[in-house]
């Protein structure tokens, strides 16, 4: 079963019921109706991340940061956090300590508690982070306008770039933003929240450009036209290096944790890197313009089951 | 590390700061000032339940209910579950969908949305469940006073009987109720709100009496004094059969998701069970009456990490 078939599963069987819910299963996060949004994410070792590469350090930075950044796009505030490990045995308590400080790192930069959780022994590594947080207003999925504009926050494909480049040891001195992005990931928190009144829908790019797109179209029965990519320069490298196609890869590289979002027109936003990179029409399914014309594309991200 | 030293260190470290949370770390669950209670639990492969004697309807019905046991020790009204499964490889679609059964009959039961979590490919079985409830009088483990009585909603020791048996193969026809209460616990979320009102202090059953005693003598800064505990006649047989101390059994027999209250005389309460196994008391420590004397006992409960 792919994620989306679960996803969609699991919707069709559990649709909202309780009446303190706003917003059930299928967005970023789920949302109640005083105004409390929550997210869940896990990461597994040798699926979401490689320990021959990561300090524990890097892993608590990483995996927090992804979590934040659902609340980033819903432009939340992040309250809390719920973190749950699962903890091979012999596990040195110092480790533990490392791992915290990188959850501690990043909440404190964004007024985040850590406030529960647990810890079970296991064969390998996994973490689960349930994130709390507020907004009176959530961005959905699903407010994407015809006529809306479509940005990102930031360059697509470099979080991937990082990952393989120190997964099969090319030369890192080509690639520090990539290095960065993939261990560093930074949850656009604030820049969701200053963003806000501009924009009708989001969601963080975390499965690739053409998944996070879809969802988009799906959810706001839109069409999501994609006309320029911008492409960063190790990126360029990068693809050149593997003889691929940087468009095609970044349609596919997720775990960037930019946001995407569909809005009015932004001239500036008080120092927010944005790109736009296309716009929102009536119809549907993602459409990308390669040699003057839109072609449909598909899903073709980051799908953890498969 | 163990896991009372984790949350010792994990307690220290990060204690609350954020302006919306009234209990941070360290209950049974978390608490925000709107009145939401948090918890996650999670549950491995090989640790917490085996798939030899665990069909795939058992592990939801079971993993749920234990999540749902920390709303019920808070007397809070469950809203809603987030559920993040770690899923191996090659698993089928139609098992998931069984677990999804299981979570589903104990939810509708509890008119508890499940609204959202993720899914990863993961070497083995893992659930992290994360429960969201509601109280505008949070049951604490921090509230017993010198002169409560102690209660437990039922007989301990029944679940770890059931484990036992069904892991090691004894004759499951003398073992009914101990089976049912391994493969179907039920959280005591009705019989916490009905009991509410006669209560200072609380927690469940999941770490054995000793430890889940220990717990309200810490943080209440109280002496626990256990007087009598009932002895279930499938315990007594199964003791008798290990020829061990059905006492000592039960201190340290975890996942009977009771609840271990104190409050003032209750004599009758709607139909809710109820044992009065002890009293609370000044001082400090858990104590047993064994040959009409009050012995200090430590905790010996279940500890995931050792």
């Amino acid at each position: 079963m792919s994620e989306l078939t679960m996803i969609k599963y699991i919707r069709k069987r559990f649709h909202k019921k309780h009446s303190d819910i706003l917003i059930g299963i299928g967005d970023d996060g789920m949302v109640l109706k005083n105004g409390m949004v929550l997210s869940t994410d896990s990461f597994a070792e040798g699926i979401h991340f490689d320990l021959r590469y990561f300090s524990m350090f890097e892993l608590g930075y990483r995996t927090i940061s992804a979590s934040l950044s659902d609340l980033a796009a819903m432009a939340a505030e992040p309250v809390c956090a719920l973190i749950s490990l699962y903890i091979p045995r012999g596990t040195k308590d110092s480790e533990i300590r490392k791992l915290y400080r990188g959850f501690s790192k990043v909440c404190k930069k964004f007024n985040c508690d850590i406030s529960g959780g647990d810890i079970i022994a296991s064969p390998f590594w996994g973490i689960t982070i349930t994130v709390v947080g507020k907004t009176n207003r959530p961005l959905l999925r699903s407010g994407a306008k015809p006529g809306d504009y479509l940005y990102t926050t930031g360059y697509l494909g470099l979080a991937e770039t990082g990952r393989i480049v120190l997964k099969e040891g090319h030369k890192k001195e080509l690639f520090p933003e990539s290095i960065k992005k993939h261990l560093y990931p930074e949850p656009r928190i604030y820049e969701a929240q200053k963003l806000r009144r501009y924009l009708n829908a989001g969601i963080d790019t975390s499965d690739g450009l053409s998944t996070d797109a879809f969802h988009i179209a799906e959810e706001s029965r839109v069409r999501v036209l994609i006309e320029k990519i911008p492409i960063h320069p190790e990126v360029k490298l990068f693809c050149k290096l593997k003889k691929i196609s940087p468009v095609e890869f970044i349609l596919s590289a997720g775990e960037d944790f930019e946001l995407l979002i569909t809005g009015r027109e932004i001239k500036e936003c008080s120092g927010v890197k944005l790109f736009q990179i296309g716009k929102i029409t009536e119809g549907k399914g993602v459409y990308i313009l390669t040699n003057n014309k839109f072609k449909r594309i598909y899903p073709t991200g980051y799908e953890h089951l498969r």
